[in-house]
């Protein structure tokens, strides 16, 4: 069967970079091998580097993103702990169901889907939660949630932010905002295939860790003697070996061409959508002055229809662009630009498209 | 870097079968494109093949092997069942660590290692378990435990199998041996680089699904609206497009040969082992009449150095093979002839290099 080359303006996952499909080809090793560690611990500098942050433990989670997101609970979260959780998309009800299920407590802070959640009611929600959690970059709106104005702000209790939609696409300081945990994907910005979860853990969150979670997978009393190990390294599960060399790689790509230079570009085409969307009657969703480059949400013109629509641009186009999801399905479509897929020429080519298709 | 070509013969993982490296080169889709449901419906209905069942819910955890343990037990075990667990090696001792992590009451059934557990003893350890868990090719030992004497005495009990290291290289009949819930890797005999655990759940254990596991990410009410839905699919996380490209190749590749042929295949390269270490004075450890072909297990001989042994056929060879693990650590080697490893040219190779280190 012929192989489909998409253009994957969704949601994620996105076009990876050339060097990351590459890696790919590279022979396999043992997950104890030398040569293995040595390009694993270069991948775990990689991405502290992208992180900005100086976390001894920073690595990738042996799953897609949203097994970082369990593995930031449930090795932190014990059962009666509270977590003051921000919800204002997908992504945030997520966090309270999976910090629920490893016994929290969990105060919600809702704001309406496609505005930003305002720092201070997630500051204000509880006198002394454990947790304060937020998602930085809402997939499921298209919405950035400031994290700068809560770091250093919440006392005892630890930042836990989802990056999986913002890091490489656009700044994440993890150091400078006082995140204690952070998770991401690598099918977004860092313009790898799905597969794997970077996280990095602060010294003070290290020291708040739960001594026996209840995933034995992601428990990371285990998993650091494996990945931030000195010298011998204790086997805890057989690392995704081929996913790593695909991360290595792309991390080698953003961190060549600079992280600012990454995110100028995200940023650019993510300009170039939001001044010519409106134009073809595409509106404009998130709320201004929150909203993602890498990530735009659109409601469809009077009379679009929304199925038809995105199986005309995957059919004839090869373009896909994702659907709304939950109270937006069938009124709001997802347009990404994110990793390699952030370039003029694709924001081009969607717009060009869209032109076609509007006029229909 | 130069990129370092081994010849993976320790207990994992192997080398990837030649199908299933090109696969990766192949257009990452986005995880509700049409063409990559048709690739995820085919790769489950391969993975029935090779597991020999029926079972509707069959398809690869996106992460590795032991995610598919904990999967195995986090959506059956509820706090306060009774699970046994027949312990004769590292990997019935970490099925015993999950179960608890779930809240079960584990009744472990010890075997030293090396030799293999009674299936009479399995049954007869509890009045009424909620769960048999028992594994059937023990990566630590190189024993193979029999599960078919076990299958259809269970009574209520649901026989949960660990089948890392045997699916793909020694007979599994998921169905006829009246397996309820069992697990792989991909690493081992299916010949594909690590980074999904196949899972086949019969249809007697999908009615004892726990309603809400403790884990979000592996939780199996979720994950089948998205692997098993018919037509419109719940995303549930994003797919690791590209690892699953390579397990349907190399399912492929399994397939073309003929279960029965690369189950021979194993074998024969298995018997060449068996055969011709003793020569050099490599001695069987694992229990005759339950050695694995695919996974040899041996003690060393007399002044034989373990790590410089390793290191030598490492650094001169390209060769890697595995040490012991826990009390056998320093004394047993074990010597894996797995998926695209298990060739006749392979077993000659390590034994001309063995000829070598010992005579040296």
């Amino acid at each position: 069967m012929a192989y489909s080359d998409r253009v994957l303006m969704g949601p994620g996952p996105s076009n990876p970079y050339p060097e990351a499909m590459a890696a790919f080809a590279r022979p396999v090793l043992g997950h104890l091998d030398p040569e293995f560690l040595a390009l694993l611990d270069e991948t775990n500098e990689r991405l502290r580097a992208v992180w900005q942050t100086g976390n001894s433990l920073t690595f990738p989670i042996s799953a897609t993103g949203s097994a970082g997101m369990e593995a930031a609970f449930c090795n932190f979260v014990e059962p009666g702990d509270t977590v003051v959780v921000g919800v204002n998309g997908v992504f945030g009800s997520r966090m309270c169901d999976v910090a629920a299920r490893c016994g929290a407590e969990v105060v919600a802070v809702n704001e309406e889907w496609g505005r930003a959640i305002d720092p201070q009611r997630l500051l204000d929600a509880h006198p002394s939660p454990k947790i304060i959690a937020v998602v930085h970059a809402e997939t499921s709106t298209g919405v950035r949630n400031d994290i700068a104005p809560l770091g250093r702000h919440t006392g005892d209790a630890l930042l836990l932010v989802d990056c999986v939609t913002s890091l490489g696409g656009i700044e994440v300081a993890a150091d400078d905002w006082g995140i204690d945990i952070a998770y991401s994907g690598t099918q977004k910005c860092l313009g790898v295939p799905p597969g794997l979860a970077p996280l990095t853990v602060s010294e003070r969150a290290l020291e708040a860790l739960v001594e026996r979670p209840q995933s034995w997978y992601l428990d990371l009393n285990m998993i650091r003697a494996y990945v931030a190990g000195e010298g011998a390294r204790a086997y805890h599960h057989t690392a995704p070996i081929s996913m790593l060399y695909a991360l290595h790689a792309g991390l080698g790509a953003v961190l060549e061409e600079g992280l600012p230079n990454a995110w100028a570009r995200h940023q650019a085409c993510g300009d170039e959508l939001h001044t010519r969307l409106p134009e073809l009657g595409f509106e404009l969703w998130a709320q201004e002055g929150h909203r993602l480059p890498q990530l735009t949400t659109v409601t469809l013109p009077d009379g679009f229809d929304d199925a038809a629509g995105r199986r005309c641009l995957l059919e004839r186009y090869g373009i896909e662009v994702g659907g709304g999801l939950g109270p937006v399905a069938g009124k709001v479509w997802r347009i990404g630009a994110m990793g390699h897929t952030a370039r003029p020429r694709n924001a081009e080519m969607l717009l060009g498209a869209l032109e076609e298709l509007v006029k229909a």
